[in-house]
C-alpha cells in the first residue's frame, strides 16, 4: 500500500511536469516564491538522498542537494539546464524502482540510516518503511505547488 | 507509523492556519487559484466524509461537502464565515482523533465503505489503513498551497 501510494504520486508528478513547458516550469508558483525548476531540482535531489538513507548505495546525482536541498533558490546562481534536472528526476526514479522492487518485505522495517541501533531500539518506527511514507507526503507537498503552473 | 504521520500533518496544518489571519487565507495561494478559505473548508469537507467512509458513523458538518468538494470556489455564492471554518475543522479534527483511538488494530485492515465484499477479495489493499495513507497525502497537497500565503 505504501510502495502504491509512492508510485502513483512519481506518476502524478512526471504527468504534471510533463504538461509543463520549460517556460512554464521557470515561473515562480505564486509571487516571490520557488519556481517550477527549484521544486523539480529538489524532489530529484530528496529522492536522491533516500539511496544512501535506505542502505541501497550511492546517490545518482549528488552534486544536486546542495543548490536543491541546503541553499534557498534565492541563494543560487547557477543551476543545471531544466533539461538535465528532467533527465535526473527521470534517472532516479527509475533507480529507485529498481531498487525497490529488489528489497524483501522484511527489509522494509529494518531501521534507516539516520538512526542508530541504540534509537531503533527505542523507536522501531522509524523504519525504512516510514521513510517511504514521509516521503511520499513529501511529493504531494510540492505536487501541490506544481500544479500551480498549469495556466 | 500510517496514524503517526496523519497527526503529523493535521499539526502542521493547524500551525499554518493559526498563524494566518482571517484575511491571509481569504487571500488566493496564487493568482487565480483558490484561496485558503477555500481550502480550510476543502479539507474540514474531506476530512468529515472520512467518518462513513471508514464506516465511524455520520459526519460532523455534511453541509461542507457540496460547496467545497462537489463545487468548485468560484461557483459558490455564499460560505460559511471563516471563524465557523476554522471551527469546522478543529472539530473533525478532535472527532477523528477520538473515532482512530478506538479502532482495534486489525480493525484498519478491513475493508472501507467505498469497495464491495466482492471486490476487496481481489484488492484487499482497499483498506481503512489506505484510507489514511491517501488521506494524509491529501493534507500535505494542500499544505504545501497553505504556506504560500504566509507572508
Amino acid at each position: 500500500m505504501v510502495l502504491d501510494a509512492w508510485n502513483q504520486k512519481v506518476s502524478h508528478l512526471n504527468k504534471l511536469f510533463d504538461e509543463l513547458t520549460d517556460e512554464q516550469l521557470e515561473k515562480q508558483i505564486a509571487r516571490g516564491k520557488n519556481t517550477g525548476v527549484y521544486i523539480l531540482g529538489h524532489l530529484a535531489a530528496i529522492s536522491n538522498r533516500m539511496i544512501p538513507l535506505l542502505g541501497l548505495g550511492s546517490e545518482v546525482n549528488p552534486e544536486l542537494y546542495d543548490p536543491f536541498v541546503e541553499k534557498a533558490e534565492k541563494e543560487v546562481t547557477e543551476r543545471p539546464p531544466v533539461k538535465d534536472l528532467r533527465k535526473a528526476w527521470r534517472d532516479i526514479n527509475a533507480k529507485l524502482s529498481q531498487l525497490f522492487a529488489g528489497m524483501q518485505p522484511d527489509e522494509w522495517f529494518k531501521r534507516h540510516n539516520s538512526i542508530s541501533d541504540a534509537d531503533f531500539l527505542k523507536e522501531p518506527h522509524r523504519n525504512k518503511l516510514n521513510v517511504i511514507i514521509n516521503r511520499t507526503n513529501h511529493l504531494d507537498y510540492h505536487a501541490g505547488q506544481v500544479v500551480l503552473l498549469k495556466p
